[in-house]
Order: structure tokens, then C-alpha cells, then sequence
């Protein structure tokens, strides 16, 4: 399968990496690649630069978000929140249209110092708002509510442990599930909460996500509905 | 332990009728404990009167909130949300001083038609509200996260599961989690978030557990953090 995964961050490092051990053909999209491959400073958190990971991996292509989305059979939103309407912009209504988007993004505001507020929030979602602006993408949202190396190596938390998906498109979802499966979790770890509008809910889950983070003092948990 | 809860609906009595059941001494605070004796009519979800519940449970007293919580040595908020900072300014500043609170509301508003949506919300917390109204309150935010059911009877749900504290006053916590483990929930159940902010994650739970229930069709399930 052809993948595009808009965002050159951690999540989108780490989610191309998965897919093309899983022998899938991944394009990484940014707003300006040469700009992306010119930064050789590792980020605020220490994370080395894009291009020195590109180098680890050479199956990835680096394109605009239009031409990743272009090319795709799948486009996964791994961008930060607050950009990804203008990401999804970038990649192109048409380069969306009749798609799986996968939404893994949430929408945290850091402007305001710590801790990150979300906008949207309770009434509305960053899914929906997506769906919104982009009608004929088959949006499904699904593992923003864990850090990325669990998203896609679940057994690195111990037991079971649950993934959401949100969604309007049956079919759509069932394809996600799929690939969800194939990264390793059980179909009986995924739970469909139903239409896009329940992306409001583990959207909403990101506050105690972080308290846990800070309570815990490492990321390798997850959300687990036990009894479901 | 003389125990106040505020509030006569399903939660207070499923509360009160376990504390009663662990050889407390427990009055249920109302506004008017009159009115709430000469209602006679099920509520809307088909639950009994508050006055035939109390026939089943001739231990517990029926008071005004304000006597309930003098006579107390805890308080548990179990009022609606949208209620609970004027039932509590009923209870009286003097009453409550000193005291544990435990804060089990969710402050949901049914206004605008379901689902509920939280207010406030995101930057604020129905338990940070209530601790700055009353600074002498040793408020513990706990338990919001489950029906009133596996609240008080957490074998109900099988396997692990999880049950967050959040407050500023440590020593408040340990005594709300003592209460939690002579409630049935094992001492590694309980995560303790962090301040009394660290309630706003909780709070903003419920939007995925309303939508857990209607996907799932029962109320019998919890959180748990996996890898905690």
C-alpha cells in the first residue's frame, strides 16, 4: 500500500518507519522539503534532525504535502494539531478525495504555556473539523491517545489495552482496524465509539494523558476499558 | 466516621447505602428534606422515589445540607455538577472547614440538549472551583470516572481497573484512598494524578465514557491504565 504521512515530527517518524517494515511504500510530507532536509539541529526535545533520521531511513521520500497526499493510498495526519487544517490544505481537497485520512493529531495549544489547552474542545473536535473542511476524505480517527512508540509496537505495554476509532464511514474504519491489526494489536483491543463526533472523547483524553505522564514518569501506558 | 452526602439521587443513595453497609453513620444532605420526602413519582430514568429508597434504608438520615454536613466528619459531594457550588455554599463555609470533600460531580450541562458538554472545562475544573470557594475544604476529586455502581462495588467490573485521586492536601488523598480500599478497591488501583488541577483530566473523561456506554450498551466497565 501506498501511504502518505503528512508531519516530519516524532509521530511521523515513527509511524513510517513501522509501515515500511510492514513493506508498504511511504512519502513523508512537509510544507517545503528542501527547508525540512536544511535543519541539522536536533529539536527542543533532542531529537535528531530530519534528514540525519532520513539517512537511517532510505526507503522514505520526502515530498510536499501535496505530492505525498498526490501519491497515496492512505494519508495518515501526523502533524501537529494546530497546523494540520493548513497541512491538509497544502496536501490538496482532490489529493484527499474518496481516501482513508487517519487522524492521529490532536489539537493542544501550547500558546499558552503549560499545561497545553485543546481547541477545539467539548463541543467540537480537530476530526470533525477536518471532515468538515475536507467532505470527501474518509476521516477516522485513532491512536492520538497514546505516546507514538506504543501506537505502533503495543506490546510494549504489558496486557491488554485499547485503541479508539471515530468515524463516519464504516468501511473506512474497517480499513483502519486493518491496519491497526497489522501494526500489531488485536481486533479485540479496538473499540468503534461510533460517528466522528466521539473523536470529541479521546481527544478530551490528552489532559489526563499528561497528568499520568508526569504522575508515572514514563509514556509506555495506555487506556485500557476494562469490562467493555 | 460520620459521613454527609449531599445529594439524593442514584449516586448519594448508591454512596450512602454502602457506607451504611461498612458501619458508618451517614445523613443525606438536600435542600429541602421536606420536598424531597413528598416527592413520590420515579424520576425519569424509573428510579424508586427518594422517600421509598429510604424506607429500605432506615440507618440514614435525611437533613438539610447545612446540618447534614455539621453533623459530619466527611463530606461527599454527590449533587449534580451544575448544582454542587450551590448546594455546597448551602452546606456552609464553617461546616465544611478542615474537613475531607470528597468531590464525586461531574459538571455536566444537559442545557443544550445531549450529549451533555462539560462547563467549565479544558482551563478549570468543577473540583478546582470548589476548592477555591472553599479554601478550608480538603477536597479530593475521586470516583467521577465510573458509574455510582462499581464506584462502591468495584468487583462488579472484572480484572484490573483503575480509580484516580486529585487534590492538594496529601494527607486528604491517604484518607480518601482508605476510603476507596474499605470500598473494595485494591491500594494499587488507585493512582494519585497529582494537585487538585490534575481534576480537569478526569472531568474530561466523561465525554468518552457517555460514548463507551452507548457503544458498549452497559455501564459496566472502567478505565484502567495499563502499564501504570
Amino acid at each position: 500500500m501506498r501511504y502518505a504521512v503528512l508531519g516530519t515530527g516524532v509521530v511521523g517518524r515513527t509511524l513510517a518507519t513501522r509501515l515500511v517494515f510492514l513493506g508498504h511504500e511511504v512519502s513523508i510530507g512537509t510544507r517545503d522539503p528542501e527547508a525540512t532536509l536544511a535543519r541539522t539541529e536536533p529539536d527542543g526535545y533532542g531529537n535528531p534532525s530530519y534528514a540525519v533520521w532520513q539517512d537511517s531511513q532510505p526507503a522514505v521520500t520526502l515530498a510536499t504535502f501535496a505530492d505525498a497526499a498526490a501519491g497515496a493510498e492512505v494519508v495518515v495526519n501526523a502533524t501537529s494539531g494546530g497546523a494540520s487544517l493548513a497541512a491538509l490544505a497544502e496536501a490538496g481537497e482532490d489529493n484527499l478525495a474518496g481516501k482513508l485520512l487517519v487522524d492521529i493529531a490532536n489539537p493542544l495549544d501550547f500558546s499558552r504555556g503549560m499545561p497545553p489547552t485543546l481547541d477545539p474542545v467539548n463541543t467540537d473536535s480537530l476530526a470533525e473539523q477536518i471532515q468538515r473542511a475536507f467532505p470527501a476524505a474518509k476521516v477516522v480517527k485513532t491512536l492520538n491517545t497514546m505516546n507514538a512508540a506504543v501506537m505502533v509496537e503495543p506490546s510494549r505495554v504489558a496486557g491488554e489495552h485499547t485503541v479508539f476509532v471515530s468515524g463516519d464511514d464504516a468501511q473506512a474504519k474497517e480499513q483502519a482496524t486493518a491496519l491497526l491489526v497489522e501494526m500489531g494489536w488485536p481486533r479485540t483491543s479496538v473499540i468503534d465509539l461510533g460517528d466522528i463526533t466521539s473523536a470529541r472523547g479521546t481527544e478530551m483524553l490528552l489532559p489526563i494523558w499528561l497528568r499520568l505522564w508526569g504522575a508515572l514518569g514514563h509514556a509506555d501506558y495506555n487506556f485500557h476499558i476494562q469490562g467493555a
